[in-house]
């Protein structure tokens, strides 16, 4: 229990409602979106940066450690107390000034509460939006603290590229804030500082206000569903289609037969859109879009890319087995079915890994022959988003099947899977989740010995008080 | 002079041709491209990562401050040593291997001494180039100490956005190599730590290989001259121009008249393309370019780039005066010009500053106002990157004023800029030439103590040996 002077103290610099003390009030704060659960000491919401340095101060003075809580929409859990109940919850939810649109220099400078979609509603009237696009909801500060990726990562690249800047408080006991913002898009005057603490899980300090890249929101867009002469050819499809396509291309993600099915099973809405019903081996959900409206003259983009799907199934060493035009927002329902099927269709261990963009097919096709001899029973479900080499790869026990609740059993499965994919395909166990309590094991396991030592360090000099739910 | 013992064992370690010592060869890599000389104590040149490892190891050992040394095409004295004499070059110009291209992750390994042409030369059978456009052309590893932006900075970003993995030795006694050579697009599992080896001037540690984001070369280019309504329209002209031309538009760079003329006075086969000779206060040239070739039934890049300046011609509130669409290859020429011709035009004070893109117009306004207040008889001649918010602000002096030669009246102008830019206008004092010798002082002035503090105890704990022309 949390030294009553100390909650007398926060209540005095957060206001009304800004602390949060009772076991109802708090609930809210101690569960993930997935998989954690905890118990929070206090939940803390402040409502500006000085707030929020006058709170990690004084948690930091006191020995309190703080969890940086955004959105709550991370999947690792690296934003909910574990289950001590000494640990603190930093929330971000009030946080959601200010709110200042440079339209010339297409940029905005936001609170780090601020909804993502709350953000792309204000910006709208300006034909201007945040380009990171993904199936949750998160606030900035959590974007940031996870560096996002999502599925348009293949033209807008992640929240890192389209950082300008940030507002940091460090975990120090004078809550010192470090003001990261000018907002410049050119500027070399020293280290970057603001790029340690984009993807850091907010371990070395907490993000409180940032300026963002904005991007002319796209005005027309087409889609298609490829279908791969075979999925080997996935890695030169790709390559054809950006050489044909050049920045037109928004996404190309692919989605298993298996992750297909399991969409279809489980929400009885979705239409089957391959002829006959007969779901491929592996289909790719293509995109182009542009940020202006059709001129007279110009030909429509629909058609420019019926052209190139005309051209490829044409060519004599065939890439593409077959390419389906529909509309762009049923060909999304379908893909952002695909994880919440895959997950209603038994006991789920997932994935989130990244290769070389070459390589993905590759490990997949590496997993598929090698499961059975390790593991019988286990259903591969992978998605994901071939064109930057991120893949979710999903693995599906039958929920009656015995090793479904056991730890151990899953343990061994994801130690053999990272094995396989860092050590084995130089691949990434986090490609776009980033850590938490999840997946901190793996940090220790997978990151060379002197980058760890870099990371301790930089955090002993600049930020030592306890923040965040994992240690790097 | 340093230790003949030392010498010897570099000998050893770089065999012949590795190591120079007399003065005629040490002449080439003593003189900076524009200002600097200075004097090497020897010439280390290593062929690999392995050797620049044991060099770095040694020198730190013995403490012998190494000046990293790429391309040599920097300005701001960030590669050449000190007049003392006992400061050494490691000149990365024989370390130009490895080179492998990933088509598929279309990204390149190459070693950190190949030059820009060479790497694009190689590249240009795959249609690929590395995305970075300038005039000189440097070695990659001068790229990533400066962070390179250049004249299409507005489409492909920086060096910083196109680089995916870098090797680095650090300046400890065993000259540690970091590998963070990966190469995935999509990585969070842990500080992206080669991001403080990025635009750091070398200081923090040797760049030996590096993996670059490669982008499909543009197949068909268009580009105006723009002579815009007022120079104060500029802003909402380029709003413009990114809305009906959104990821089309690659460049949009900025020329005033003073440094037109300059140009066109030096360079005397330079045509005027504007009507009766007659220089415009403000032009730009704006570049529209797409990976693909001519499609059938698909508008010509050109006529797309003609519509789209002819509703801008018709607007009723008008942004844009005139625009002359004519070959790309003629209007860099100009472009390319200027830099020489406002040099041959007088004594050169030149600044690389950036703003907020709303802001340069207002700062170069202001400063046409304030100049002749404070300084008499100089000629602003700017121009530079409107697209990005960079711009190459050049005082010009006639050089038979006797204040020319001056070295007190040029410091007393070069800090009222800076000053005027930076606090003023919240700018920068290096938007793309990072720090060296000629703009250290600026560090310390404008870098809050605190970033001085973060830098000074990152190289302490990482990187403690003498490496580098600056001190962060």
């Amino acid at each position: 229990m949390t030294d009553p002077a100390i909650i007398a103290e926060l209540r005095a610099v957060l206001g009304d409602g800004g602390l949060l003390t009772e076991p109802a009030d708090l609930a809210p704060y101690e569960s993930g979106a997935r998989y954690d659960r905890g118990r929070a000491a206090f939940v803390a919401r402040p409502r500006s940066t000085a707030e929020v340095s006058r709170t990690v101060g004084l948690c930091v003075r006191h020995g309190v450690t703080l969890i940086p809580q955004s959105g709550n929409t991370g999947v690792v859990a690296g934003s909910t107390p574990d289950m001590s109940g000494t640990q603190a919850v930093l929330s971000l939810d009030r946080l959601t000034a200010p709110f200042a649109l440079d339209r010339i220099n297409r940029s905005v400078t936001a609170g780090a509460g601020l909804r993502l979609s709350e953000l792309n509603r204000r910006l709208a009237p300006d034909h201007l939006f945040f380009p990171i696009d993904l199936g949750a909801d998160p606030r900035l500060g959590g974007m940031i603290a996870t560096n996002t990726g999502g599925s348009r990562f293949l033209r807008y690249g992640d929240v890192r590229r389209n950082t300008l800047g940030l507002t940091v408080v460090l975990a120090d006991p004078d809550g010192t804030v470090l003001n990261l913002a000018a907002g410049l898009r050119k500027d070399n005057t020293g280290p970057d500082w603001k790029q340690l603490f984009i993807g850091t899980s907010g371990s070395f300090g907490v993000v409180t206000e940032c300026v963002l890249n904005l991007e002319p929101l796209p005005q027309q867009t087409a889609a298609a569903l490829l279908v791969p002469a075979s999925p080997d050819k996935v890695p030169d499809l790709l390559i054809a289609m950006e050489q044909a396509l050049g920045f037109y291309l928004s996404a190309f993600e692919g989605m298993s037969r298996n992750a297909m099915a399991a969409a279809f099973a489980h929400a009885p809405s979705l239409r089957n859109p391959f002829a006959g019903g007969a779901i491929p081996d592996f289909a790719i959900l293509t995109e182009v879009s542009r940020s202006w409206l059709p001129r007279p003259g110009e030909q429509p983009l629909s058609a420019v890319l019926e052209d190139v799907l005309a051209d490829l199934l044409g060519r004599a060493d065939p890439l593409l087995g077959d390419a389906l035009v529909g509309r762009p927002e049923e060909m999304w329902t379908l893909r952002h079915a695909l994880s919440e099927g895959v997950r209603q269709s038994g006991k789920l261990v997932a994935f989130d890994l990244s290769f070389r963009r070459g390589d993905i097919m590759r490990f997949i096709a590496h997993m598929k022959a090698e499961m059975p001899k390790r593991f019988s029973g286990i259903t591969i479900c992978d998605f994901g988003h071939v064109g930057d080499g991120g893949v979710h790869f999903n693995l599906v026990l039958d929920r009656a099947d015995p090793r479904a609740g056991d730890a151990g059993f899953e343990q061994g499965l994801r130690d053999w899977v990272f094995e396989v994919a860092v050590a084995g395909f130089g691949g990434s166990f986090s490609a776009e989740h980033a850590i938490g309590r999840r997946n901190q094991g793996m940090y220790a396991r997978y990151t060379e010995a002197q980058l760890r030592r870099l990371a301790a360090g930089f955090k002993a000099a600049t930020s030592p008080g306890p923040l965040g739910a994992v240690e790097l």
